[in-house]
């Protein structure tokens, strides 16, 4: 299938690279995935196999690595965050289990999903052992504030996935609504897992807030940038699939614009392909002319860029440094991945 | 007092106005100044004395003038705009006159304020009247979902106001509260005054949303340029003060981001001049200069062209036209109002 849009527009110049900020907590995150992999332990050899599968497929534990880099900046001097770390990659693995189940995936980064291997009842109920799993970390830590802010965003993610249920295949949402929904199920963790890192090292509100709202803000842009490379070139050599939104009829911002800024005809074809799921051959390669034709993908990264600003001033508080500048590298290359 | 900053960086072309879209509605708006007279009458000179004060002094008309046009770009034929256009303006008048008592405000748009004049209890007392007056009107429109929207944003509005309270002064706020603060005392009666509109012509659920969004992406990119302008030489010309809200010590975008930017000298400056309120002559043209400096002008009006990319393409489901066009271009002339 011949996919020719590019998202790139960057000129020479250095990749940005989340590098930086994974040598600065190594040790730490090494320590993370020995405790995730002792934590989803079971009598029952299927949990940890089928949460063996999805932890160990390859993501890159940028959320966990949030919460460490988050205490770093903060200059925190003990270990709760590793704990706090599994807990939220917990929370984040939960939410992935589940998701696959109702979208009905068949694969996720390249391998296939745990319901293709085990079925859908194993991967919801080990979904489930993960997320009480979760809360079982948090209040081994032991602090009422680290549960509240963690818990409020297992809800927040829960209410964001039922959202985008009754959103799904409704090609006139607006962007308002779409908005609303990555903020819910994919920014809440962002913002939960780098306000833990201020919060276990006692700094003051403001500072809290600071990480909060950089995370909010990364975590709007990534979501965004996750939906243009849906229908980009680059994300093949990401391990990514093309078309996995088109296929499984899912409005995210490319389609929303596209189908604001169409006509008649266009705005007929979205509804086929999207609402009444009736697709052809070519019709996702004409989704991307469409797309190309108003600028939808341009835009969405625009849109990201606007959040990226936003998290990257978030943290004007923090002093300068290499934690700071690891932080900031990553908003640029949860952005650049779109190049 | 030398103020050399200026937000221009338009080249050429013509400038966007809110003129198409006055003369679209003009008879309509004329009705409703006629129903604001007539409504703000009471067997107390002071009332409509008072309130013509503030009604008569010049502002824009911006919220009715949405009501009117969302409802022309719906199709409405009937006549309950009118009404419900002047109801949304006194409930603006309301939050305006109760804003000046908070702040203390002397001049709104170069004249004295009804406080200054009458006093901060009759200033109050009158707010009160025209809020109430306000849900007279909505219950004689008898819609229950129109009396919801707008008692609903009136909500919000105090909500908002109350947040502002609580930030005000303090220095760390940071850029989500502010965008909390103003989404709700600014953005959230600029979106009811255009969701009624679609209410009103009775048009699909997806028709109502895109115009509220239209109308609070409309706010929020309104309010931010407010925001810079109050530090822009631009001012003079639209009959503002610059340095309003310096003297205020209110927290704004434009000083959030120089606070977030700024080294610990500036920082402490920040502190002296907004949350002590210790100001001296030429704080403000230094005030200016580092946010120049940080270029935190330049980039609040970049974030106001975030929002006003989401308002327009809000607009997209609706056909081309004259109203469509005249609403974006009122975006354009809310944005460019900086330059």
């Amino acid at each position: 299938m011949a996919v020719v849009v590019s998202l790139d527009r960057s000129g020479g110049g250095k990749k940005a690279s989340i590098e930086p900020l994974l040598s600065l907590v190594r040790e730490d995150l090494d320590r993370v995935n020995a405790e995730i992999v002792k934590r989803m332990e079971s009598r029952i050899p299927l949990i940890p196999q089928l949460a063996g599968h999805i932890i160990a497929s390859g993501g890159k534990r940028l959320r966990p690595l949030l919460t460490l880099a988050a205490a770093r900046l903060c200059g925190y001097q003990g270990t709760r965050q590793v704990l706090l770390a599994a807990c939220v990659e917990f929370i984040h693995t939960a939410t992935l289990l589940h998701d696959d189940v109702v979208d009905a995936s068949e694969l996720r980064r390249g391998r296939q999903t745990a319901n293709t291997v085990w079925g859908n009842e194993a991967s919801v109920l080990v979904g489930d052992f993960l997320f009480t799993r979760a809360f079982q970390l948090m209040i081994e830590d032991g602090s009422l504030e680290v549960l509240r802010i963690l818990s409020t965003a297992s809800s927040v993610i829960a209410e964001g996935e039922v959202q985008q249920l009754m959103t799904s295949n409704d090609t006139s949402t607006s962007e308002d609504a779409y908005l609303e929904v990555i903020a819910a199920k994919t920014a809440a963790l962002f913002a939960a897992a780098c306000r833990v890192g201020a919060v276990i090292a006692d700094r003051p509100r403001a500072e809290c807030e600071a990480l909060e709202s950089y995370g909010r803000n990364l975590g709007i842009a990534f979501q965004l940038i996750d939906d243009a490379l849906d229908y980009s070139s680059r994300s093949a050599t990401l391990g990514k699939n093309v078309g996995d939104d088109f296929k499984e009829g899912k409005i995210t911002l490319p389609v929303i614009l596209a189908f604001r800024r169409g006509d008649g005809a266009e705005r007929t074809f979205w509804k086929r392909v999207l609402e009444r799921r009736e697709q052809k051959e070519n019709d996702l390669e004409h989704a991307i002319g469409l797309m190309e034709r108003h600028g939808t993908l341009r835009d969405t990264v625009e849109r990201a860029r606007h959040y990226g600003a936003m998290a990257r001033d978030a943290l004007g508080l923090f002093a300068a440094g290499p934690v700071k500048d690891a932080l900031v590298e990553t908003i640029e290359f949860s952005i650049e991945r779109a190049h």
